[in-house]
């Protein structure tokens, strides 16, 4: 099984004013979607970042692996790493510092998934029996909560309104809730200062006093604020997702709170792992294929987590079908993840690349795609209007700081904030 | 594909006196042979310990196993992890101290290993391309030297000859390198004073002097030993081989001697990495998958040296063709195994359950087998005859120290014992 063409397709989506550290997202997430097609006509799906640099390697390395066989991921790999020859990152840096080794991993795992796709609907088997087979059938996400606006400022109020406060936070909880069946609970933070966002995980803790609750305010507090915020929280709050920046500060951190720190920021990359396990900075850590390297280097990432005693969740960016059912797949596959993962899926409102059916959410939890492969069907018309979108909306890379100073020109998002 | 069948057949083949830390290989090294068979009639092959209590074990585990697809390696995994309640380990020691973990891989390992034969039959493809696929096209052996008799004491010499001082092992090691074409030597040290074992590395040295050298006395030494014997041999060691015990004593030689440490005795088990780690015990890790777990689990711990900074090798014990098959698979998957791997095959001289013509050695390296799957094939002739051997020969389990107190009433298998 040869590849021997790769298309990769640049989409947009709407998205509505999510608050966050970095500002707030802005009318259109970005997606690129990658359709590995091999010699003998089948077709396998990835779905990564579409921030212009990262989507100007991706097209370059596409170019690079026409001509191997699906199964050749060393092999690719190492075409990869040859191009993707500096730190291409995040600019708004919500999911920690870029290393060159992140980079690498962030433009292979597209295609990884893609080829893990293509193998499985070869030997007639879902992904997740790639990864080891399922050890459940389901995979449980929680509840995403945001601060939000009611709509964009220069549109119609969304349907999901306002959530400004404390009240606003529960009724939007109780919303998603409502319509997915969410067993936990997880408020982005780092909006507000930190009494308002005790105060919000105080008021869901009161609302839902069986539902697993995290906070993750992505590094907008100091050492102290965070020891303080933890203290406070005792109690409620499962974990304490990145209070602050850098290992050593969570290291400081963690030996102070009562309940473990997770991340998505400050362990991001291999490297991190031995001074992050010699300073006992976190508890959890977030595994996200989209910058872990595919589906079999992330498992191979929870692999180390069992060694050193950490627990497992996984984090999520903006993302759509393809990526959902990925997700699904590692989750399922992978023993030692045992909290709820983060998705974004209720913010997307229905819109998606894939042909509706195949992903559902049942009591918080989306059933294991019967497969063969990922399980999802790309939808053309789809990807079209999508693509469409991304060529008329105006934005290349996520900036959520430079359209937030539009609305409040003052805004920094330099952190810590407090 | 489901499991239907699974054949679990002990062997038993020639095996000269190599003298070791222990004691002495008896006549007959022992194995078990694993086939996995499926619904639609496919054979996978595997190959483990002999000895009756692991026997017993992969026994009771194999009947467990029908009924599931082959893909469903987690649901194996704990179902094994379930029926392997105690530490069933090595009487020997010397692959290091037995731990609950450590059993349950070691009993999972070959049921993996057909598992992924299978696999790579069916998808057409050899078991390399289900790990990665190659990034080496034949995998580097070494010339595995034992200090030896010329025979067992009630036999006649056998064709290897005696190698007891630096003179007849340097001899040996002409003569595997000249039958095998080998560009790495190991000695398996331990057997005599450590002056004697330094004289013949240096005799080794003078004798191949580009040709990297490794010396393994299996923690026969104490720390005061192990420095000594470090710092007397710099220059001429490529690594050291668990000179002394435990991974505490492992760091205090690790920092004191200036070539790297490399371990199979004191980081046997993912739960050592931690300490192993934080105390900076060890440069080089011997892979072996028949204990850590099988391929895919290997592949994890391989990437897990990645991220620590360690190199690795790879360890053997007396092994069959279906381990050579497995280890230069595994082998050619992992980017990082940079060393060359430890093998016993010489040793068997020829013995062997696979048909011939699969697995050679050019220039020291094995290519890797074209597959698909391991791509060796089962001799039943040869098995059978094997399974004979086993039934006649009396021994049950590999005892190298009672076996050598029959010549050397005094001898003591104590470590440290220098
Ligand atoms: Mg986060
Ligand atoms: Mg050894």
């Amino acid at each position: 099984m040869i590849i021997r063409q790769i298309r990769v397709t640049p989409v947009a989506f709407r998205d509505p004013p999510l608050l966050n550290a970095a500002g707030v997202h802005e009318p259109w997430a970005l997606r690129t979607i990658v359709e590995v097609v091999t010699d003998e006509g089948l077709t396998g799906l990835g779905e990564t970042y579409g921030d212009l640099g990262h989507l100007g390697k991706v097209r370059e390395c596409a170019q690079a692996l026409v001509g191997l066989g699906v199964h050749e991921t060393n092999t690719m790999y190492a075409r990869i790493g040859a191009i993707v020859g500096d730190v291409v990152g995040d600019a708004h840096g919500l999911t920690g510092a870029g290393t060159r080794e992140k980079s690498v991993d962030r433009v292979f795992s597209p295609f990884e998934v893609a080829c893990l796709d293509i193998r499985g609907k070869t030997a007639g088997v879902p992904v997740v029996d790639l990864l080891g087979g399922r050890v459940r059938d389901a995979v449980p996400y929680s509840a995403y909560l945001f601060y939000k606006w009611a709509g964009h400022p220069d549109q119609e109020p969304d349907r999901f309104g306002a959530a400004l406060d404390e009240a606003g936070i529960v009724e939007q909880a109780a919303l998603l809730i409502k319509e997915y069946g969410f067993r936990s609970i997880k408020l982005k933070g780092g909006v507000f200062p930190p009494d308002q966002e005790i105060a919000a995980i105080r008021a869901l803790h009161a609302a839902f006093p069986s539902v697993p609750l995290r906070l993750d305010p992505n590094a907008a507090w100091t050492v102290e604020t965070s020891i303080r915020v933890g203290r406070e929280l005792e109690g409620t709050l499962q974990y304490l997702e990145d209070p602050t920046a850098d290992i050593s500060r969570m290291a400081e951190v963690a030996a102070a709170v009562p309940m473990p720190l997770a991340t998505n920021m400050c362990v991001v990359t291999p490297e991190h792992f031995p001074p992050a396990m010699a300073s006992r900075a976190i508890g959890v850590l977030l595994l996200d294929h989209h910058y872990w390297g595919g589906l079999v280097r992330s498992s191979h990432i929870a692999a180390m987590c069992q060694a050193f005693g950490l627990s497992l969740s996984m984090h999520s960016n903006s993302h759509l079908g393809i990526s959902l059912a990925a997700m699904t797949h590692l989750a399922a596959a992978t023993p030692n993840l045992t909290f709820a993962c983060d998705t974004h899926t209720p913010w997307q409102d229905g819109q998606d690349v894939v042909k509706p059916g195949a992903l559902r959410f049942i009591e918080g939890a989306v059933p294991v795609p019967a497969g063969p492969g990922l399980g999802v069907e790309l939808d053309r018309d789809a990807l079209a209007v999508m693509n469409e979108q991304y060529e008329k909306c105006g934005i290349v890379a996520r900036d959520d700081t430079t359209y937030m100073q539009r609305f409040e020109p003052d805004f920094s998002a330099r952190r810590p904030r407090w």
